[in-house]
């Protein structure tokens, strides 16, 4: 029986050409061979998705017809509407998203994946996501758009206006960064529900379970909350300092691929100078003073700013309240989870580790006479 | 980088005292150090959930606590009752219990998976499979009952009328002996979960969505399909031959660990005997031509019947529909999964595995202009 690696830390689970994350350099490929900062140059969201689905980014006409099938595909079905509103508007807004996403992609027998549903379950995320955002707020729903792009659209139901360009490129940006990114832990639960044969909406579900922990997606919540209690660039010294003392680990930073500086990180950052000014300064003193405090205690380790911690400052700038960024963060997620799914139908063989058994042995504890 | 298994067969993925697959020797032991032949013999599902989730049986009256915390436990909240009836009823059940349970274990804020939880999920499963049957016949739902047990309660919600002992003998003993398996797809989905930080109903609908697969929760129903398509003792010759010779594969043969006869798969057979004695005639003559078709075709494998094949058969006998195999399937394991969860609680570390990139290069090709 080979070592057991906790966390199946260097355990190599899948092949894969949708993405790699190259942690010793610090760099992260997309599909194609692209360096996710060449990448967000040129690309939108849609675009990106084309490309983690396809191999090939789109050119004009592709486009336009992945646009055409994204905005038909917005529109809940009547069952997963009355799903959605079934549910209690506080519902934490990722049940509220495992739950109608679970009930939009419900089919009367097994489908096999297909990138027509890929497709469309990404194109309704965002619908999901504005609609548990209004109805946190005893909003009115607002139906999508079909002349708007992915991310302009969202803001749209979510709001109700049409956001001024720069929130909708910093959102779009965000999507296209967060896409894809190996086999993290929401992929591979992806990756090990497909394996079994099962249909995409079963991934995505599971996919968004997987997401919603603090130590995955939920870790840009996480961040912005730090930075809530941080306050000002002028209090993280000495807030950082008391926590750290009393152990508490800093969330959006540590990561457990990369080496050094996070590509993804270091784009959101800059854009967050723009995004989101105020909170950039707090965020830059905190990020100084968190790794300094991290390199004395721990000098081997890496700890670098990884992309929660930035994501959560330019998501505040585009103007989404924390509570959904985990959301958000599913939104652009589900394209890398769709198109790793793709990929594995190819060769389907079931994911089924070993363990180690560290309980007694049979006969060493006489068995006590049950109900039966 | 270590070298790839694919389906991570062989990889150690977790250490675990809830139950231990030894393939070599034809072994299943439960918690504690239970053979489950032994355990069967005098534990109700009931009394195996206790063991599963607190690692020993338990007396008359932490039995008695259990049943009624579950018997409490039973009903759906007013929101998840109108999640359930906003789905067409034609829905594939797996589809039904994976967004009702989803509705079920909604919060408003993230929650550490608890051992009541663990109860409260496992005793409202039955009610999710036993309105999706009625919904599905058209026929009213049935309250559940709080003086019978898991089984017998299951069936009555099911019919209206109360179960013969010996059906809820038969349901109650598949219960106990599909209740935990080692690290299967979607106790392993469960666990990726968990790892995140993610919630207990966020595992346990990851796991209902990897349960689904045909190659893992399905096989039951598949292998039931193939009985009913081979219809006879008299047929199942050339019946099999055929689907050999166009490589169909026979759903209910072949494991990733057994070496040798299931030992639930024995258990399974012996009562089928009396449980559906008709079906087991056509079914023990099916599974001598098969295994003398695959021994012939692939002599170095062990190709033993697992334990699909007989469950099928069983569950027939209790007058489970084939189209709720999978479902009745979920009811038993979901014990296993919250035990592996509540276990793995205790020293909690994310589940990201390394993947081999077998994209190109960076700078390989060029990048198109986009549409940014």
């Amino acid at each position: 029986m080979p070592e057991f690696s906790p966390g199946l830390e260097g355990v190599v689970a899948a092949e894969t050409a949708v993405s790699e994350v190259d942690g010793a350099n610090g760099r992260l490929i997309y599909r194609g061979g692209y360096l996710i900062e060449d990448l967000a140059a040129v690309a939108t969201f849609e675009e990106t998705a084309y490309l983690l689905w396809n191999g090939a980014l789109p050119d004009k006409a592709e486009l336009a017809a992945l646009r055409r099938q994204m905005a038909a595909a917005r529109k809940l079905k009547a069952s997963a509407k009355k799903v959605l509103q079934s549910l209690d508007p506080a519902t934490d807004p990722m049940d509220t998203l495992r739950t109608v996403i679970s009930a939009q992609g419900a089919t009367k027998s097994l489908t096999k994946p297909t990138l027509e549903e890929a497709i469309a379950l990404t194109a309704v995320v965002p619908t999901i996501v504005a609609a548990a955002h209004r109805r946190s707020k005893g909003a009115d729903l607002i139906e999508p758009r079909d002349d708007l792009g992915h991310a302009a659209n969202l803001l749209w139901m979510m709001e109700g206006t049409e956001a001024a360009a720069d929130r909708v490129h910093w959102l779009d940006t965000y999507l296209v960064l967060l896409a894809d990114h190996g086999l993290n832990a929401s992929t591979f639960t992806a990756r090990v529900i497909a394996s079994t044969g099962s249909d995409l909406t079963s991934c995505a579900v599971g996919a968004i379970a997987a997401l919603k922990g603090p130590a995955h997606g939920g870790a840009t919540y996480a961040a912005r909350t730090m930075l809530d209690k941080i306050g000002s660039a002028a209090n993280a010294d000495k807030w950082l300092r008391d926590a750290h003392a009393q152990h508490a680990r800093f969330p959006g930073f540590g990561h457990r691929v990369y080496r050094t500086y996070d590509p993804r990180a270091k784009l959101l950052r800059e854009m967050a100078k723009t995004a989101a000014p105020e909170l950039y300064k707090t965020a830059a003193h905190t990020e100084e003073v968190a790794l300094q405090i991290l390199h004395e205690a721990h000098p081997e380790r890496p700890n670098a700013t990884n992309v929660d911690f930035w994501a959560s400052v330019v998501l505040t700038g585009v103007g989404i309240p924390k509570e959904l960024f985990t959301c958000i963060f599913a939104t652009s997620r589900i394209a890398g989870w769709t198109a790793h799914v793709l990929e594995s139908m190819a060769d389907l063989r079931i994911i089924r580790p070993a363990s180690v058994w560290t309980g007694p042995q049979p006969g060493s504890k006489p068995l006590p006479i049950g109900s039966r």
